[in-house]
């Protein structure tokens, strides 16, 4: 397929350079051109323009936040406005859910195509085409649109018809995440307060009941409070945990675990440590205990 | 070997049946004493008097709660006077720590062998010598024991010298499944609030990020809202709650997470559903916002 | 003075009609014209155009949200650009930090002067001139405009040169109540729920450790249970917890307790409860109670 | 009238001495007699034994907690077995709810009447006989020692028929205590976080919404970080919001801001701060942010 590619950051990067490498006709454009270059390589194409990008069967986008993505596509570049007309827009950021509704009904006013398709994964797992990606849509654009997928995740699932499903969905996979590391980060302080290593307890309960990637990944990060160098940021945490509490907001349900971690989160950037992975909130926990 | 147990419960019944199965020499006893003439089919011998079950090799307790295990072991019963000069206590009672601490403290002092040894399992696991269980105590009296734990669980961990820290460590694990119950019912209520069936959600994390058996098994209790029959009560969660709480305030080690999972199961409570599934905190979480 | 006045709802009318009978020249303009009207009796002028009120000394505007003074001062009335070349504008909205900082970024470069002025009160002290005010804003424009503060409040406070400080000020303030809310909610069900009348209680702390206005008022609609007429609603007490954490969040600060002033708002709202008055977040904590 | 005294702390010193100075005649007894002889300036009288202290008219206990009171009048000292038949014991501890019960059962099978009447106040009030007083018992029996409470008390109420439920009163003053120092705690540091100086909210605050002694006193310690010397403790603040999370619990109530006010003087407690003021609690919140 011909498709276009917007935002080359640390997962975008690896996105197109799987989408490549599956035979699809890739044009990239990120703000700094730099980064459009290494597709070169991959056999990627450097659009002339952002809007060069968004002629072909689709485009992605891959971009940090909701102002990013509301410059791109109503600012100054307009990408909205030069869209082709087949052209389906993939929006893979994770936003706000008050933000996908919005550029859902712009979508819709201009005719446009729109399927949300945020991922769960890691740059290592963007890299390995081993992503799982969430998409929402007209069911006739996601079908169009399988071959992408399938050149970026081992598993895709279908979450409903209206985009904005798609990122509630993104938004609540990382919120049980965070209440992972919260449970993990109160547990073990519990354990090392009480004159324990917790490391038995790692063991066990990641072989046994909590035998699954989630506790056994960052289990070992809390466990050995290595923070550095971070696989994902408090900042980006702290992003998400605001994002979750909007959604939730919005549908009238209280997360008074989202909370916790959001507060948790907000204490590790107050004290300057916005660049730690956000694991880290298990330290706070910890500090909070006296250690 | 010769081993005696006191507490024919839900757990306690099919632990004895395995021992005896096991070929060990296996002397029970229980305040009812119908339960105790079950065990005899399975080859076991019902005690003349309390202290009879005290006078072989190991025996066993699995009791309701610091209570019960204080009634009996110092109260009118006395067992603690009456174990046998080489019996192991060997105690599987989810108690507090406090008391874990009381009753090792009186062990030493009458120098006789504790262990504590809670398990991990519900009823089902227990009648299947599938547990996983937790010892501490001094080493020497874990190795004798050993053909013991053998016989009841599929994975047997050391958790340390002293055997309080098992009692921490059993409690830690239970708050570990309680805030994935906290956080699969926050998930669940954003999602079904937001338009969405969470059934997608489920599958998903249960076969990707959280493929593990706790989030499977009582995710998909929590789906269905399919409290009853209970595997494990709204009460028994709740005394949990509290002893793990009561750990934290011992280490000086405040735990948030396990505040929220205390008060949803005290809500639960305060609404009579206390022979519901502990599960159903997630149904307050849904209630609370207004499903 | 000569005076405008944007906006005349139930907090904005009474003030209005304060400045006009203390012997300024009161210029109003409400979206819909009938409320305007009412004032010509008080000695009020109907504006021809919103544009028409904006001329004089100063114009203040009172108005329900970010949204309508963005719409009424950013777009279509184009209020920012039709402000007389000395005209203070005293911004009374109760708005977020994040947008008072755009409106003063917008002032400034329009160079108008702008107070922040937003005041505690209900309607009925609104009527008798005897609000609280909190004022923020370059001296010399507080100073100019003190003669118009001194006709709607019985004390005026200069919070700072910066106006977003007032609305912090006025922020907090409301948080505060809000916790007192919370709390007489608990201590009350702990009563209750423990066999007992909450209102002795009520009557000794209100007369000694705890003899403020906000105590006795809500603390009386609370053992009443009288959520009806309201005040301040729950919808509205919901938009300054947002307003409070949006807030804390721009300035890194943990704020539990305003989480579950939000959270138990938020139940309320999702459950029909909008229009009750806001202390009936103690109906919540009842109910979460089991009463 | 002719009454005893057990225990003269910090609280129990002043109270016997107004009682002498009141004209009733006080035997006082106290685990180290320094601290009785203090008392035989004020005309007061040194009991030979505990015993001898509690044959007059009335005995008031003050001691520490439930453990102190246990072991004077269940444990070695047995002074409710040396109750003189027509002697009114005035319990004044802060207990736990569930022990008050068991003082309250334990009375009345040895038919002895059992008043409970905790106080409010710091040392100083006590001092001026200003303390308040919450009194639950028989009303016959309150009637009787009217003459002592009014000698210690600027207000005397009566709670109810049942002691404990004096003591519930008790626990849920002090957490509406706690729960402003939370708030403040958490207005002051949003505002420092923001840029500005507090003071000007604490002033405005006090003297119009929340012109009441809690918020002028406590309000003005945390504005100035005067944790030393304690009025009352880190230590016993946790103490008491154990009770009431306790008390909590028997009565099915969940208190969420109970918890937080509990796990912020455990960070405190955790951090060796235990001697400090408990309004300190306040620190925490603002570490939490960074300051």
């Amino acid at each position: 397929m011909d498709v276009g590619f917007i935002g080359l950051g640390a997962m975008g990067q690896p996105m197109a350079r799987n989408l490549a490498k599956a035979g699809h006709t890739v044009t990239v454009w990120n703000r700094t051109r730099a980064r459009s270059e290494q597709l070169l390589e991959a056999g990627g194409r450097v659009a002339a323009s952002p809007q060069d990008a968004c002629r072909g069967d689709a485009v992605f986008s891959m971009l940090a936040d909701d102002a990013a993505v509301e410059s791109v596509f109503f600012g100054h570049e307009d990408l909205l406005g030069a869209l082709g007309e087949e052209t389906i827009h993939i929006s893979s950021s994770t936003i706000s859910v008050a933000f996908a509704r919005r550029l859902t009904e712009a979508h819709r006013a201009a005719k446009h195509a729109l399927l949300a398709a945020p991922v769960f994964g890691r740059p290592s797992a963007a890299e390995a085409a081993q992503l799982v990606m969430a998409v929402a849509g007209p069911s006739e654009a996601i079908a169009r649109c399988r071959p992408l997928f399938d050149a970026l995740a081992k598993k895709t699932v279908v979450v409903g018809e209206a985009p904005p499903a798609a990122n509630v969905f993104k938004l609540a996979g990382n919120f049980l995440i965070g209440a992972a590391l919260e449970a993990l980060g109160e547990a073990f302080t519990l354990m090392r307060k009480s004159g324990m290593d917790p490391r038995v307890f790692y063991d066990t309960m990641t072989t046994t009941l909590f035998a699954a990637p989630v506790y056994q990944g960052y289990g070992s990060l809390i466990l050995e409070e290595k923070y550095r160098p971070a696989g994902f940021t408090v900042g980006l945490g702290l992003k998400d945990a605001r994002l979750v509490l909007a959604a939730a907001d919005i549908a009238s349900a209280p997360m008074p675990l989202a909370n916790i971690i959001h507060d948790h989160l907000l204490t590790a950037m107050a004290q300057g440590r916005h660049d730690d992975d956000w694991s880290s909130l298990a330290r706070v926990v910890a500090e909070n205990a006296g250690l």
